[in-house]
């Protein structure tokens, strides 16, 4: 066994990962959480949270072995389906490519598998109901408060990992304290959001189709809808706060929902059989992402996971981002294990950059999915990347694809190679200069190919010289 | 005179234009200062501190009738004098039109003008050496500590206005009460700066050219140097905090601080007899931008000026910003005055893009002043947008000139013009599509200026089609 004592602090999806890949490491961890142990207790009150679970992800999770046993948990989505306001369906794929596809995967089913198989390591210990409530992350002493006993602790670390999600206390700590310059930022949207349900028919089974992401986008707001394995869905209300007709500070009334509903989401309300209890009784959760530099303290702490770069949902990307920060520092690791302080370093050296992308892409597809997916630019262009991703697998993958599928590359890679081909194919369409039709010949296909590379190229290099890259 | 009882936190530059101009319009104000009145007392330890007061700057002061005498007090810079490392130096005007330049002023002369203007109103109050600590923005309550007694003390006031600069009280109130969603981020460059001092000569004169704003630029660190009224010059190096093979972390003995100054800029060190005493006397300051929303309070509090936007210096233009604000502030209440509600949120809609772009072109010039001005490509560049402000000067606006002598449009109009502008020009130059040379005739500077027309408007229709703008 290794001798440094190594706390981690939280034991989300995030923290169970990290603990479990570094027992298998051979390291000494204690975990402590501040919610009670979700294998025992339904933190949920009964609703099923689910996220999606995708290519980055599995990598970290086959890098501790657990991937295959995540599958079994997994329900996948092909693709984006539709629905208009007079109950009409679309589908869109997410990749023109066979086997790319997302996976709707239960975040309690998940976090318990990770926290089963971290538990089988002898050098691991879980501490439930402690909730931290100081790091002194000069003397790496985390204190805690138990929520069984009242009493207050003290943890002594060689190093402490802050995997504490979006309101982490190492991170408060850092910007409390003052110890050096620590750059930070919190950007909440207009939006906020809202949990509600579909249950399963009579019969147990889902009563719209399991294999898809399912959104109802209306430009100022949205519903969204993904599979659980019990044959339920779980819907998602995305809704300004103050602005426009509808907003959470108006919705008020019974009435009021009910006519938003039935006037917006004709087909959504039938299924959704509990919409006033649990528009009235669920929390409206605010949607933000967090920055911050730098996330280590000397050769003593480090935060991952939301705790150092939480996102907004938008892109289906942040537990992968944090099952990638597990897979990116265990190959620093590989390199540099022995020095804390460089490891911290050259972790946050290869992964700011990454972090910061999906950040912002997050963001962006947030107005792609409430405004652009209605617009008639970004159908031609979507139906156009489709042909291009199922005649050209290996020569064209669309901004959505290198984010989600292609787990070799960087966020921020593919934020600078996805902005600018789409950016030259939404321009291309806009100029005429390329068309789409129901039967595009190979032919066809290969000029539209070849404009969209050269005008990419172009976008880059421009950029380029202009020092905007 | 009128009814509500406006406190102002902070006699700074902002807070005192801003008492002075409310003052005008027949507001009770009381102004709130942590630190002595410094028409008394001279807390600038002997230094002199200048700034660059421009266009922006100078429309705000003229709307509260103080403009002509802070002209009195500027002595005006007609462009960049760069200072090679090996003592030769090159001129770039600031402008090709006559009569556009900026001015370096002292902060303390300036902010004191501002005081006694103010301080001729009856309807107002100046109270020093008392210290904010809190502000219970509920109740519209200010509370202080004063230096002098060391007594506690409150404040009701009917509206709050927080001008106490980057580490705002008012702000941090914000941040740590969560009565809503504050989107807040501080920024801090890897740089910390130093002040430095270039004395006059025996005869009281300056030594140096006072017609320009000195650099010496140097690729990863550089000095800059701005004119005073008795013949000195202040200096200031920006320098990394620990990159590099000089930064403020290893220059820490005497031999080093020389071995650095003689090597890299040493025309300047043989003009800073005290440069061993001020270097390690002097502080090292930090370098951040600080964004922040919503500025205001329901209808009770706002910030404005430094605390709700600080940015970095690389502009000339954060006190120019902090008086637009006064400026911006007035023709709102000029159409909304009675609802201070309506009034904050019609002001912050109107103002929050421009100083969140005047905060990006900040950083931008960090990188330009550092780096650029010693690129080919810039060079051609600045040569080019010269002559053509000369010959066409109701056409051609760099974006410079877009920002520092444009002072009816606002600072993200001139980001957006001015960005795709610099693309277009460093992109035609890099293409060898326009060429420059000594003796431009009026024709081919008259074909330049059509195809970097063009260009520029190709530029923003393909990003409003890719919706990046």
């Amino acid at each position: 066994m290794k001798k440094d004592k190594i706390v981690i602090v939280g034991a989300g999806l995030c923290g169970s990962l990290l603990a479990l890949r570094l027992a298998q490491r051979g390291h000494e961890v204690s975990v402590y959480e501040s919610r009670p142990d979700l294998r025992k207790v339904d933190i949920s009150a009964g609703r099923s949270i689910n996220l999606a679970l995708s290519d980055r992800g599995f990598k970290a999770l086959r890098l501790a072995r657990v991937d295959e046993k995540a599958r079994e948990l997994c329900i996948p989505m092909y693709g984006r389906l539709m629905h208009d306001i007079e109950g009409n369906t679309f589908a869109s794929s997410y990749s023109g490519r066979e086997g790319e596809y997302i996976n709707s995967i239960s975040r309690q089913d998940l976090n318990a598998l990770l926290l089963d198989e971290a538990e089988k390591h002898e050098n691991v210990s879980l501490h439930f109901n402690s909730k931290c409530t100081h790091i002194d992350i000069e003397n790496t002493i985390a204190h805690f408060k138990s929520y069984e006993t009242e009493e207050e602790f003290a943890v002594n670390a060689t190093i402490i990992f802050g995997t504490d999600g979006a309101g982490s206390v190492l991170r408060k700590s850092y910007y409390l304290e003052r110890k050096f310059l620590f750059s930070y930022s919190q950007e909440y949207l207009t939006h906020g959001y809202k949990e509600l349900e579909i249950p399963a028919n009579a019969e147990g089974m889902h009563q719209i189709s399991k294999e898809h992401l399912h959104i109802w986008p209306r430009g100022k707001y949205m519903l969204i809808a993904l599979p659980n394995l019990d044959g339920s869905f779980t819907v998602t209300l995305f809704l300004s706060y103050e602005e426009g007709t509808y907003n959470f500070k108006n919705l008020t009334t019974e009435e009021a929902v009910t006519e938003f509903f039935e006037t917006q989401f004709p087909d959504a309300l039938a299924l959704i059989p509990s919409i006033k209890d649990e528009f009235f009784n669920n929390p409206t959760g605010a949607l933000g992402t967090v920055k911050c530099s730098p996330w280590m303290y000397q050769n003593k702490t480090l935060l991952m996971g939301d705790a150092a770069h939480a996102i907004v949902p938008f892109y289906g990307q942040g537990m992968n981002a944090s099952f990638e920060d597990v897979a990116i520092f265990d190959t620093i690791l590989d390199e540099f294990e022995g020095d804390w302080e460089i490891v911290f370093k050259k972790y946050q050296e290869r992964r700011k950059k990454d972090t910061d992308a999906i950040a912002d892409l997050a963001v962006d597809n947030y107005y792609e999915m409430r405004d652009h997916v209605a617009n008639p630019l970004f159908k031609q262009k979507r139906k156009i990347e489709m042909d291009l991703e199922k005649n050209f697998p290996k020569d064209y993958y669309s901004k959505y694809s290198l984010v989600t599928f292609n787990e070799d590359i960087g966020y921020n890679e593919a934020l600078e190679k996805g902005r600018a081909q789409d950016k030259a194919l939404l321009n291309l369409i806009a100029d005429k200069e390329v068309f789409t039709s129901e039967n595009m010949t190979i032919e066809e296909l290969q000029i539209i190919l070849e404009k969209v590379k050269e005008q990419t190229n172009e976008i880059l290099q421009e950029d380029k010289i202009a020092g905007l890259s």
